[in-house]
C-alpha cells in the first residue's frame, strides 16, 4: 500500500469575499496546483467539502460544478457535509482512496461563504448554522452552536474550575498568532482586559470568545508517493501517517460525558495508532477553535494535557508559539477566520508549511509531526490527520 | 481484494410520509439489517445521501444524527450530496471502502422528503430542486428540471424524429410496471391518449412525462465476502461487479453533444469494463427516468439501443418485462417515485430482489446481471453499477 502524501497546497485570504463561490475556490485549487508543480489533467478525481451551499447560496451538485470552473469535469467528483467537519472528511476519503491505488492525484478543496455577501445577515447565518444542532432535540429550543459549546464549557469549568480569564487567554494567544498570518481575518491583538469587556453571545462566551464568520477557499493536492516522486519541480511533500474518524451520539443531552467531546478522542486514537505516534510526540497541532472553550476540550481529548488542565494551556505559554505544544500558529479558526467547509483543508495547509519550514514569523521550530483536529456538530464528528515530513 | 457484497437490503414505500426524516430512514435501514441477519453493531461505518435537508428540513450533519437514531454513533459516518445521484455516489464509496479492506459491513443509506410534508410548497420545491443547475448561467434564466431535460429531448426529437407518442410511451411502461411493485407511489396505469391530454410542464414534457415529488428512504448493506459468508441466515447476497463514477462539465450550453448523456457513457464503460461485462449482457435494468425522455437519453447512453433508437424502445416493447432488456421494473422514478437522495439505493434494492427472484410479479426471468443507472444534475454526474448473482 502507497502513503498518501500532500503535494500542492493552496488557500486564499480568510475574511470577506464578495465573489461567486467558483472563483473563490479556483483560486485555492490553482495555487495548490501550481505549488504542485503539476497540471490539471494530471487531477484524477475531485473531494469537496461544502456545509451550507444549498442554504447560503441555492448553489448545490457543487462538486462537478467546482470542477467545471477549473477544467477537471470528467473526473469523479463528490461533495461531503459533516457541518464544521466537512472538508476534513473530504480529506480522509481522498486519502484512503489514493492508499488502496484507486487514485494517484486528488484534487481536495474546501470552500465556503458565511459573511453576508450572500445576503444572508449574521441572525440568518446564525440559524444555518443551527441546521447542524439535533432537529427535533436541540433546534426548537433555540440552540445555536455558541449555546452547544457554551454548555460544554460551563461543565468544563464547574467540574475543573476553568475560568473566563483561561478562556480569553486562547483568544489571545491565537490573535497573537494570527499577527503572524497574512491569510488570517483578524491580524490584530486582543487582550484578556479587552475580551472580558465585550458584550456575552452564549455564556460563558463573549464576542471575543467566539471565531468570526468568514468566507474562504482551500485545497490540497493528495497523490501516491509514485505520483509525488514524479513531480521534481514541486515543493516539498508532507507524509499522511494517519487519518482517526469518529462521532458521537448527537444530542448533548446523550453525551456520556459532556466535556470529553468523545468522537475527539476516538478519532485520535485511531490517527495514533496508525501514524505509531503519542500525543507527546506532535510538534505542531492546529485544532478546532470554534470558540475558545472548544481549544480547552480538544488539547485535552487529544492527550496534550491532562484532563481538566485544558484552561490553564493558554495562560501559562504551553499552546503558545515556543511552548510546549504550539497549538493554532495559524492563528486558528479564532483569528484565521472560519469559512466552514474551507476550514478542514486550511488546517491542512497550515501544518503543510509548517512541515516544510515556510511558515515565517509563525514557524514553529524543527516541526517534523503535525496534527489536525477538525470538529462538526454537536461535537458529534472528529476527524483527526497526523502529517510528518516525508523521509 | 475482497469483492463488495449486498447482503441486505430494505425501503420504505415511496410517497407521502408526514414524519421525521430520522423515522423515515430508519424503517429502511432496520428492513436492512433484518434481511442481512444481522444486529446493528456490526455495522463498522455509516455512508449516507441525502440532497437536500439542508434547505428542505433546516437539517443537516445529518449522517451523525441519523446514526445515532438507528443506534450507530461512533463509526465513521459521512454525507454525501451530489444532486439526484446522491445516494449511489455514497454506494460508490462504500464498495471501494470494503474492496480495499477499509470495512467489513457498511450501511448505505438514502433519504429525502420532497413533498409539502416539510412546509414546502411545489413552487419552492422546484425552486429547491432547480438549485442543482447551474447557479451562474441557468438559475437566472428560470431553467429548472424538466426545462434542462426538455431541451434536451427536444434536441433527441429533432436529430432523430423521437415524437411525444414515443416518450408517452416510456411513462405507460413504468406505469404498469408500477403496478406490480406494492412500494411504488403511483399504482394505477396510464395510456398515451392520457398524457397527451396533460397540461405541458415544460415542453415537450407533460405532467405525466415527469416524475413525483417524493418522501421516501432506501439501504443496503454492503459487505467483504468474508462479513457476507459469516451471515448464514441472511437472505442471499448478490455482488458488486462493477462500479463506474464520471462528471461532465455542468452547464447545458458547455456540453459537446446535448443528447449523449456523455457522463453516462463515460460511467457505463468504467463498469463494464470493471465487470467483465458487455451491455448485451445486462438481464435488467434500473435507470433514471427522472422525465420520460432521460429514459430515452439513458438507454442509448448505456448501449442497449444505438443511438436516435431510443425513442423507439418503449413501443415496441424492448424495455418492457418480458423485452429484450426490462428497464425499470420497479416502475421507475417515473412511477415508483423520487426522493432525491433515496432513488439510487432504492434502484439497488430493486436489483438485489431481482437477483434473489424475489420480484414478485414484476420480475425478470432468470435475471443473472442488473444494471443501475443514477444520474445528477444537468447529467453532470453519472453512476451505473453492475450487480450480479453471487457464486
Amino acid at each position: 500500500m502507497t502513503t498518501a502524501r500532500i503535494v500542492g497546497v493552496g488557500m486564499t485570504d480568510f475574511g470577506v469575499h464578495d465573489r461567486p463561490l467558483a472563483e473563490l475556490f479556483a483560486e485555492a485549487a490553482f495555487a495548490a496546483v501550481d505549488d504542485a508543480g503539476l497540471e490539471t489533467d494530471a487531477i484524477d478525481a475531485f473531494y469537496l467539502g461544502n456545509a451550507m451551499g444549498g442554504q447560503t447560496e441555492r448553489d448545490t451538485h457543487l462538486a462537478p460544478t467546482l470542477a467545471t470552473h477549473v477544467g477537471v469535469a470528467g473526473v469523479p467528483c463528490q461533495r461531503y457535509e459533516d457541518a464544521c467537519a466537512t472538508s476534513s472528511n473530504a480529506f480522509k476519503h481522498a486519502v484512503r482512496a489514493v492508499e488502496a491505488g484507486q487514485h494517484d492525484v486528488v484534487l481536495v478543496g474546501g470552500v465556503e461563504r458565511c459573511t453576508p455577501v450572500t445576503g444572508l445577515e449574521t441572525p440568518e447565518m446564525t440559524s444555518v448554522f443551527a441546521s447542524a444542532a439535533h432537529r427535533q432535540y436541540e433546534q426548537p429550543t433555540g440552540l445555536s452552536f455558541p449555546g452547544v459549546f457554551g454548555l460544554l464549557t460551563t461543565r468544563h469549568m464547574h467540574e475543573h474550575g476553568t475560568t473566563e480569564e483561561d478562556l480569553a487567554a486562547v483568544a489571545v494567544k491565537n490573535h497573537r498568532h494570527g499577527t503572524m498570518n497574512p491569510r488570517a481575518q483578524f491580524g490584530t491583538e486582543t487582550t484578556v482586559e479587552d475580551i472580558l469587556e465585550g458584550p456575552i453571545v452564549a455564556s460563558p462566551f463573549r464576542l471575543m470568545d467566539c471565531c468570526p464568520f468568514s468566507d474562504g477557499a482551500a485545497a490540497v493536492l493528495v497523490a501516491s508517493e509514485e505520483a509525488a516522486a514524479s513531480l521534481s519541480e514541486a515543493r516539498p511533500s508532507v507524509s499522511v501517517a494517519g487519518v482517526g474518524h469518529a462521532t458521537d451520539v448527537v444530542p448533548l443531552s446523550d453525551k456520556v460525558d459532556p466535556t470529553a467531546t468523545q468522537s475527539a478522542r476516538d478519532a485520535a486514537t485511531q490517527a495514533y495508532e496508525e501514524a505509531g505516534i503519542e500525543a507527546s510526540d506532535v510538534d505542531v497541532a492546529e485544532v478546532h477553535d470554534c470558540f475558545t472553550g472548544a481549544e480547552v476540550l480538544a488539547i485535552e481529548a487529544l492527550g496534550f494535557v491532562e484532563d481538566g488542565e485544558g484552561g490553564r494551556a493558554a495562560v501559562e505559554g504551553t499552546t503558545a508559539l515556543g511552548g510546549r505544544i504550539p497549538v493554532n500558529p495559524s492563528g486558528g479558526l479564532k483569528a484565521k477566520g472560519h469559512p466552514i467547509g474551507a476550514t478542514g483543508v486550511a488546517q491542512l495547509v497550515e501544518l503543510t508549511e509548517q512541515l516544510r519550514g515556510d511558515a515565517g514569523d509563525r514557524q514553529v521550530a524543527d516541526a517534523e509531526i503535525g496534527l489536525a483536529h477538525n470538529l462538526g456538530g454537536d461535537a458529534a464528528t472528529t476527524v483527526v490527520s497526523v502529517l510528518e515530513v516525508a523521509q
